[in-house]
């Protein structure tokens, strides 16, 4: 079993864009919006903007209070699109609920759109000749895979989980690989049949420990989203029971330290490329 | 075997468009581009005027010489963006081989966009709560589906092919009536088997007669995309051998008389939407 490590890769990522700002003479900036307390989302906007910083991108965050409308967010988006100084703009999702989230995210200028969540640039996926931004996590796990140098075609690939936001996606760049490509969610029959006849199983469903080893076809690769704290252990993990399951397969992220690490490195990356247009 | 009738399906949504304009006294205008002399885009293009005509849809037919440059193409199309009069403009597919097709159909208005290619409304089709406009032909599927009351939820879906303007837009309509999706396409490795294990299969893929007995799981629901000329008869043909599996399947799609007047009904569906808005 070889470990894909997101940490490392995204390590790696995060020091050729600081060169790439530095020898470019770069001035990008993230600015990041997010909407409430939500501890979770409080913590993991200020380890964005701490990394962006770290390499030589600056921002702000826009803090909005939880009883935020629809419309107090576009407002700001709105200003924030027309400003000059901002390469980048993300919304830190999850959004409360009366908050129309595609809403937001439509109105996010898209040639701004850091995490590649507006409508438009996820439709540009569906193209073959994409020249839009692509959706961050989605692009971390191509970019993780890339750098092990795995090769997908005619692979299958299981997706399991339907969010916009990470499996459609990573849907289409799968088949942009030349994968065979199956999407699971709640509503799936059969659910272990179908992952153990995956050669990739990639799973974005946040049930802690859930995949173990009836899931798994031997030597699969195995790309794990899901975060989670362990309630047993107060230990974070992923959807996958990683100690269970390990030995049966080639390549496995870890959690922490897998995809995590690397949708960071991408938001970031996707920062980067805007600035240079 | 039960027939999934597009040509008595399609025309009952005709009628009931034709009495919608009749009554809201709509102007709906449908205007199509066509570049080239290609047979069979020019006498479908016809008939797609012709079809809009009998239930009161005006438009015109723009043609373009086959050396047409994208910018050409791109040019037309912010005219007709600007024009009022128009509600509904499509360009007809393929394009000759020089010209840029995303960029022409990224050009079009994605509130004109009757055929639903502008990759911003395929971008809403990932979303859950899609207020965009449907792709013409994924939307025609799923029309017919629906008057027959097949019932997805957690059924295998398979379509082979991943043409964005069919397939991928197909997929995510799949995929949000609770379907399992796959996606195959040339690459894929055992299609015979990953096809015979489908509750619903769907091809477009333009191979006359290729898939067989082999490729069917008793009792499913064949939807055929496909439309050639048959060498050895000179008759229409899908990608299904229809004679050597008809009796093996619940229900099927004729070729002719399927998915292709359902795919005109939807375009002209859309042009209504737009109309009404």
């Amino acid at each position: 079993m070889i470990l894909l490590d997101g940490k490392l890769v995204s390590q790696k990522i995060l020091d050729s864009l600081k060169q790439e700002i530095q020898t470019l003479n770069l001035k990008p900036r993230l600015d990041i919006i997010l909407v409430g307390d939500y501890q979770p989302s409080v913590k993991y906007v200020e380890m964005k903007q701490k990394k962006a910083e770290s390499i030589g991108i600056s921002g702000e965050i826009h803090r909005l209070p939880e009883n935020s409308s629809t419309q107090d967010i576009v407002s700001l988006i709105q200003k924030l699109n027309q400003d000059n100084q901002i390469t980048g703009l993300m919304v830190q999702l999850p959004l409360p609920p009366q908050v129309d989230t595609l809403t937001v995210l439509s109105s996010i200028d898209p040639q701004k759109d850091a995490d590649g969540l507006n409508p438009t640039n996820l439709g540009l996926l569906f193209q073959k000749k994409s020249n839009g931004i692509t959706a961050a996590t989605a692009l971390g796990i191509i970019k993780l895979i890339d750098e092990y140098h795995i090769d997908l075609n005619g692979k299958n690939a299981v997706i399991i989980g339907r969010s916009p936001d990470v499996s459609l996606p990573l849907f289409a760049l799968l088949l942009a690989k030349n994968a065979t490509v199956t999407i699971c969610h709640s509503h799936t029959q059969n659910l272990s049949k179908i992952c153990s006849q995956a050669d990739i199983l990639i799973s974005a469903i946040g049930k802690p420990k859930f995949l173990g080893k009836e899931f798994i076809k031997k030597d699969a690769i195995i790309i794990d989203v899901g975060y989670a704290t362990d309630p047993a252990t107060g230990k974070s993990t992923g959807d996958f029971d990683f100690e269970n399951i390990k030995n049966l397969v080639s390549y496995i992220t870890p959690v922490p330290g897998g995809i995590g690490p690397m949708t960071v490195a991408s938001l970031l990356y996707n920062t980067v490329q805007i600035a240079k247009k």
